[in-house]
């Protein structure tokens, strides 16, 4: 465990941190670089807590923004991709979605993992929630799109991927968030969703669209 | 950048590694802890991507399992905790959430959050949605449960918090997982799975229970 760090407000911040930072009602008194790889980068932040006592913060920055799409085809079959998660050690059911880096808008980078994770084309795309995955300890943050598929290609996955692709009836992949065959988050989220939807359909939520977003 | 690494088949593992470890198409080569705190311990793994190919694989272990609990009163409102999100530096409306260590029953965390964030107790606890947060990241799972208020009481936060409580009609609170008020996955994921059982009560999600669970 890393020790908890006491600065000393007496005391010269160090020369490798930030200015002290008001944080809300946190104050953050020093930041360090404890990891770093092209995907995640650990800061470890000495700060003061809401009650003033010292503490540390460690947090999970991510480089990329988390896109997904849910989309479906003409028989309300809905695309699946499945992986084997090496975080997990286990096997997992996900709508098609990947990381968005700096310079690519989010709807390109849904489109673009979904050309290369199952090669289907799709139209009428359109956004249908934003959310922070785990805000307590990573700022990653995620968009999800809904769309229809107008064709099927030949997936070209990166080499690193091994990557099966599946049509599921909608409500059979829906019936998996409940019964726990599936578990990814963006997927669940995703996927309610666009049943409650269905099941709302004078709901508040936008029409759905023909057109593309952006 | 961490560099990518390139072990050579021909090199005894090192000697702080474990042994070559098979994680479904990938293969595990050496692991080493890069940052390690009360909440999250960083693992640099060099491994064998599911094409054979060198790489590396930063993975953020969580200590604790992630629960919440969606509470709804009498009259149809559902208890909210807001709160100064220190990684993203934004407010953030949510339902009661929190870590529940190794020995402590899911269940049991989520009623220990409640009780502390709100000094709210409640009946009728059922499990509705079991997930991972962000499979390509970390290992973090979490459980979310649905319970019916019985009693107010006076909250006892920890020190380190600055929490404030507010009870919302359900629906407004759904509406806010749509509009983007609230981005919190878990609170997102938990408004939805309620509201599909109330816009699908013959679905086949489980029948609410008036017991406790285990």
């Amino acid at each position: 465990m890393t020790p908890m760090s006491e600065p000393s407000a007496s005391e010269p911040a160090p020369s490798d941190s930030e200015p002290a930072n008001r944080i809300g009602p946190w104050t953050r008194r020093s930041r360090a670089v404890a990891y770093e790889n092209p995907w995640i980068t650990i800061w470890h932040d000495d700060v003061a807590r809401p009650d003033g006592s010292p503490g540390i913060y460690g947090v999970v920055h991510f480089a990329n923004v988390a896109a997904g799409a849910v989309v479906l085809d003409d028989d309300d079959r809905v695309l699946l991709v499945g992986q084997h998660r090496y975080t997990l050690d286990s096997y997992s059911w996900e709508i098609p979605e990947g990381g968005v880096p700096d310079g690519e808008s989010a709807l390109d980078g849904a489109r673009r993992e979904l050309r290369e994770e199952t090669g289907v084309e799709a139209e009428g795309w359109r956004e249908i929630v934003r959310f922070h995955l785990s805000n307590s300890i990573s700022d990653e943050a995620g968009v999800l799109f809904a769309a229809r598929a107008t064709s099927h290609g030949v997936a070209t996955p990166e080499p690193s991927e091994d990557l099966a692709v599946r049509w599921l009836p909608f409500d059979e992949a829906l019936e998996m968030t409940i019964d726990g065959r599936i578990t990814d988050a963006m997927t669940i989220m995703g996927l309610q969703r666009m049943a409650l939807e269905r099941a709302q359909p004078t709901a508040s939520s936008p029409a759905p669209s023909e057109g593309e977003i952006g």
